[in-house]
């Protein structure tokens, strides 16, 4: 059954599901069904930036309001709302669409890396912002996009790591103290 | 019953431990009790840097592999057990026993700001590492220590906020990430 290789849904989700579609009006469950193909047609990776987008190039990369000396680089779409949810940054992003991890067999080719540098030697970016995670894969990604970036005399920086706001030193891992002790910031 | 007031006990849990110090042979029940009373009567507070201490001053404080030109300004005893287990740290502590709180009424005075003050003001201190908890209280804390020793002369750091190592950017929060990003580093 389909429903089962949603995400988070088990055999019993599923079912409930199931059962929930066929109880339905019939033409709400033909509407879900519209409004999958519907996404499905539509939505399309942005040429420039590699986010999810309904129109081409993106809503983020025309949006004039928008510096694009900024870029932030992340993983996936899932990233670029969180950062958006901030309401902070006016930059624009690129999407990676991956992080670099050799066990899966994820090399600096299968990701986004020759899109970026293409949009760094075009001109008019002052500043990287590398945004992957602070896991094994984000950091082994973040080094290697710093490395060839530098060679192109943009300023690259790295979002910090430390203590989560509203934390406790006494619950957090000793990596993460460590980070916050190396990080910390003239004040 | 003296057992149900520890913390993280309720009352099956203090049942429990009674019969326990009831059922184990007498000289074990008896030991626990000297134990507490020996702990009560040698733990101190080092009359340096206000961690607990059965020698005065401090193990930390007089170790003379450790720099007394760093001092690392905690909230309590707690915090500077997490630090040490880092391995990292090379300086002194500086024990607050508190922080700025006037919701419960606990001011400047109230914690051991005046001490931190005069270890500087004897001299040898380049850096004071700010490392009170990312919450409310512990900034308010460290913005107001910040002020006071500044016009020392000192160099004064705040450890870094932003996203724990293994952390992801989606699960994190807002104003962590904001904190992130603002908080971002060269490469």
């Amino acid at each position: 059954m389909q429903l089962a290789r949603l995400p988070g849904i088990g055999t019993k989700s599923a079912q409930r599901l199931a059962y929930h579609l066929l109880d339905i009006p019939e033409s709400a469950a033909r509407e879900l069904a519209a409004s999958i193909n519907h996404a499905r047609d539509t939505v399309r990776y942005c040429s420039i930036c590699g986010n999810y987008t309904d129109v081409e190039p993106c809503a983020i990369c025309t949006d004039p309001s928008r510096s694009a000396g900024t870029l932030c680089v992340v993983r996936d779409a899932k990233d670029v709302m969180a950062l958006e949810k901030m309401r902070e940054f006016r930059g624009q992003y690129h999407v990676l669409q991956g992080t670099i991890s050799p066990m899966d067999g994820i090399g600096p080719d299968d990701i986004r890396i020759k899109e970026l540098l293409a949009r760094v030697e075009a001109g008019g970016v002052q500043e990287v912002i590398l945004a992957t995670n602070p896991d094994v894969e984000g950091e082994a990604t973040a080094v290697y996009i710093a490395r060839l970036l530098k060679a192109k005399g943009v300023r690259v920086t790295r979002i910090a790591h430390g203590i989560p706001i509203g934390g406790n030193l006494e619950y957090v891992d000793e990596m993460t103290l460590l980070k916050a002790v190396e990080g910390r910031r003239e004040m």
